[in-house]
């Protein structure tokens, strides 16, 4: 036995996990210091990226505002597609190159952070949009070098992508969700301000919510780092490098809060102390998956996502059919983790019980049941549709959501079983109906 | 109320707290790592820095051999003096400077891994040895710039030196401990290979994980950031804010891995986990105290340490008179933690029920008592001397050892109560003698 109740490593997996982490800075009206600290990292020229949503908000005109009192040259891009594609990749890339910053701050959920990385990379490294896409969809060739500075600040609760390397988009032709992922495009900083989710509507909150904790219970589900193959050489093991002790920790603690406020969050917009603890469990769920990685729930909603027929959820500013990705991940969670728990029942219980689920008496077979009942329960309390045929899928679209969610291998391989097709057939079809 | 049960900013005081950390790796047999990482970092010339007992260990040979097979050009500097000295780092900085390397490994205890910061520091950016050390002993200058790449590898449970901005040593012409605080002393990386604790003495193991213990506690009962003064600016934020969410988190999960294994750890070299589980330990406090800060007990420490007179440790490989770091610092902590535990009884109880004592029944009142009697019994258990007077102090040295804490400003200051003179004398006096 190792560290933290690990077993020691099977024969040519990894002995070690590496933590690696940018800096942050979290509490409420932080985002007043963009200025300062983009001063302190020797800015001069900022790109100040989000999108035409909160473009409009008060604290966009607080960020712009923190810039220029510092004597920052701020210029907007204000452009970014909620649910961003190859294209609104290309476009603000363009953006970038053509005005040339010296360093970039976002202002905005998920997507306005995704989007900045990858304007950041291509515009500091120009190539193809799918030379540094992950394989088998892109080329996965690694990024050559660092990236200009980069302070991010999240608008939600949810993707954690202000602390993470990793960029998510829709490959418009293929239906498909895809990425990038490398350590160079983690922000250099977030500044993390609880007062920036206050005019979020509840379904959003709601959604975001639920990806932190799909975030949090996949990282703490993952296959363990020992059990993980070990890279040619130490200094290239993945941010994807399982379960381990340090993730487990900052998987617990957001699940504990999660459990005692997301309801809370969804349910009183004026209830601030809910809205910050939200913010802290996105925060440490974000640092956790960042370094352990997530599995089947975010492997398969990037299928879910992608092949969306006309499904439009109430909320979100968008004219256009739409999964909300947190949404997309958690109709697929409860099936998943009943599938898993039966490598490490223990950690499908404690993580009900984080959340709130009487598990006492609960016994090793009991785990994936108990979970899946406790997810489920949440998903009903926040307004969640019933599964994926809530969002408009059938029996017949199982075939063409495996084959979307069968190139995710980077995080299916992550998942503590095996994820063949027939089993992500099997869990999407458990995943149409939940009550 | 704020996140994490945190009340809101006082007035001039802090509203956020801001999270940095550098890379580390942590696993059993990780040190072999430390030739393909320092390629990674685009090392060709490295420093090696130990002490004259690592130096004839085979984890010495291990490192210096994976850094050969890398192709690196090795010079090795194993003069470090265990508990450093001006006149120690001053002779460290004179070889880094001939040396030139462009980067540093240390491999050794908290002397190493802080003698191989100030040689980094003094090589890179030349100055008087006060310059960079902290008001009022030094000048307290800030440090120009970054420093060249560092990993730092330690080889006891311990002083967490490997993931700080600290470096601490003796001005004998003051017989007073002081120091170095600047995030650029932070080394690049840290391996950390429980197998390099293998050979240490029990004593060493006693006084390194008191001192982790201590980190945890202090850490956990700092003075809230919510109640530190706001610096200038926010970019100028003190490495030792004060207790915060994130700092909580480390604390609490050292406390109870501390609880489980340290008199394991102590009591049976062979037990691998116990000491597996200490490095972790320290890991986790390291990462807390280089965000939060100690108070008193470290604060007092620099005190009994610097003035000792002919107390010499057995199992530490030293001719003249010392108190090993751990051990000043724990024979201060049950008189301080007295003192704190009215300010935050909550905390204190929840420390003492971390570290496995019954806190059931137990009230506010009983707070410090309680916290008091655990740490007593754990340090009888593992071999401390009995208080002050046990490494030879009476109390005719209350004076001299209150003037020798009190200029320790960085530290008091971050105590959750006012650290006068006469609180000082008062807490050595009650630290003479626990049972």
């Amino acid at each position: 036995m190792a560290c933290c109740d690990y077993p020691i490593a099977a024969a040519d997996c990894d002995g070690a996990f590496t933590v690696d982490a940018s800096r942050l800075t979290f509490g409420r009206g932080c985002l007043a210091e963009v200025g300062d600290r983009a001063g302190a990292l020797g800015l001069r020229r900022v790109a100040l990226f989000s999108d035409a949503v909160v473009a409009g908000l008060p604290i966009f005109a607080k960020a712009r505002d923190s810039l220029v009192a510092a004597g920052l040259d701020v210029v907007a891009y204000t452009d970014v597609h909620v649910e961003p594609t190859d294209a609104s990749f290309r476009d603000a890339a363009r953006f970038a190159r053509e005005c040339n910053p010296d360093g970039y701050v976002s202002l905005g959920g998920g997507s306005v952070i995704d989007t900045c990385k990858a304007a950041n990379l291509y515009a500091t490294h120009p190539a193809d949009l799918l030379t540094y896409v992950n394989a088998p969809i892109g080329e996965g060739k690694p990024v050559p070098g660092p990236l200009k500075p980069h302070i991010a600040c999240p608008t939600t609760a949810g993707t954690g992508s202000e602390v993470t390397g990793i960029a998510i988009f829709d490959l418009v032709s293929m239906s498909a969700k895809t990425g990038i992922a490398a350590p160079a495009l983690r922000p250099t900083e977030a500044l993390v301000d609880p007062d920036c989710t206050a005019s979020l509507p509840r379904e959003v909150v709601a959604a975001a919510g639920l990806d932190v904790l799909s975030h949090a219970l996949e990282s703490y589900t993952a296959r363990p780092y020992v059990r993980r193959r070990a890279a040619a050489r130490p200094s290239l093991r993945p941010m994807s490098q399982g379960a381990n002790p340090w993730s487990d920790l900052g998987c617990r603690e957001a699940l504990r809060v999660l459990g005692q406020f997301l309801e809370r969050a969804v349910n009183d917009a004026s209830d601030t102390q809910a809205r910050e603890e939200m913010m802290w469990a996105a925060t440490l769920a974000g640092i956790a998956f960042g370094n352990a990685g997530v599995h089947a729930p975010h492997g398969m909603a990037y299928a879910v996502a992608g092949l969306v027929r006309d499904f439009r959820p109430s909320g979100y500013p968008v004219d256009e059919p739409l999964v909300p990705h947190g949404m997309a991940v958690i109709l697929n969670a409860p099936s998943s983790f009943r599938f898993t728990a039966e490598v490490s029942p223990e950690r499908h219980l404690e993580g009900a019980r984080l959340l709130g689920a009487d598990t006492q008496g609960a016994g090793a077979s009991d785990a994936g049941e108990v979970l899946a009942g406790e997810l489920i329960r949440i998903m009903r309390a926040v307004g969640m549709p019933n599964g994926l045929g809530g969002v408009g899928y059938t029996d017949d679209d199982v075939a063409a959501l495996t084959e979307g969610a069968y190139p995710q291998q980077r995080l299916l391989q992550n998942a503590p079983r095996e994820m063949s097709k027939p089993v992500l057939a099997d869990l999407f079809r458990q995943a149409m109906r939940y009550w």
